[in-house]
């Protein structure tokens, strides 16, 4: 069930990293759709929020605190920016593990697709 | 630096909440943007992502948790759903209470906004 995310993860194919550590990776979104994104991801392969488990509430509280910094550390604290979580086809899950969509350095507008 | 979310909490003006523990609370949005649009919010008056601090780690997971929860006891489990969180001018932030929008019942489009 391993994804393209885990082959990043494992550096198997390139990837434009911001971000590691022992729990999550976060890299430049290769079709971006602002001036910054960034997908964080969690090292475990949680396939999506729909598949999420009581067990992971450590690992999703840490992606969000990181989330935060890596935004602030990519100069969005301040002007701005937008997390996005796509579960399943209506939302048009595209990759089948869990990861957070970081945008910003453009105007976002709503609704948010 | 109360806002209105404050108040909701506090049953001083009416929502339609769909759940509530003793760490969070969530609601249908005034200004629906699809079918299913809840908001879910933490008590703890956190302003946005831009100051979440580490303290805050296990409510982000409790609120992660909780929107996939709350997600599927409102049918978007399988069809899918989309959450965002907007930070600051740029993404649109309207009220300074952290707010995680869940939103499903139709297909949503890429960008997210």
């Amino acid at each position: 069930m391993s994804t393209i995310f885990t082959q990043i993860i494992n550096r198997e194919i390139p990837a434009d990293i911001v971000y590691e550590d022992e729990m999550c990776l976060a890299f430049r979104d290769i079709n971006p759709q602002a001036p910054v994104h960034v997908l964080l991801i969690p090292k475990k392969q949680i396939v999506s929020m729909a598949t999420v488990e009581m067990e992971d509430q450590v690992i999703l509280g840490h992606l969000m605190v990181k989330a935060s910094e890596i935004a602030s550390s990519l100069g969005l604290g301040e002007s701005g920016y937008r997390l996005v979580v796509n579960t399943n086809a209506d939302a048009g899950q595209s990759v089948f593990h869990l990861h957070i969509h970081i945008l910003g350095g453009r105007k976002l507008t709503w609704p948010p697709g």
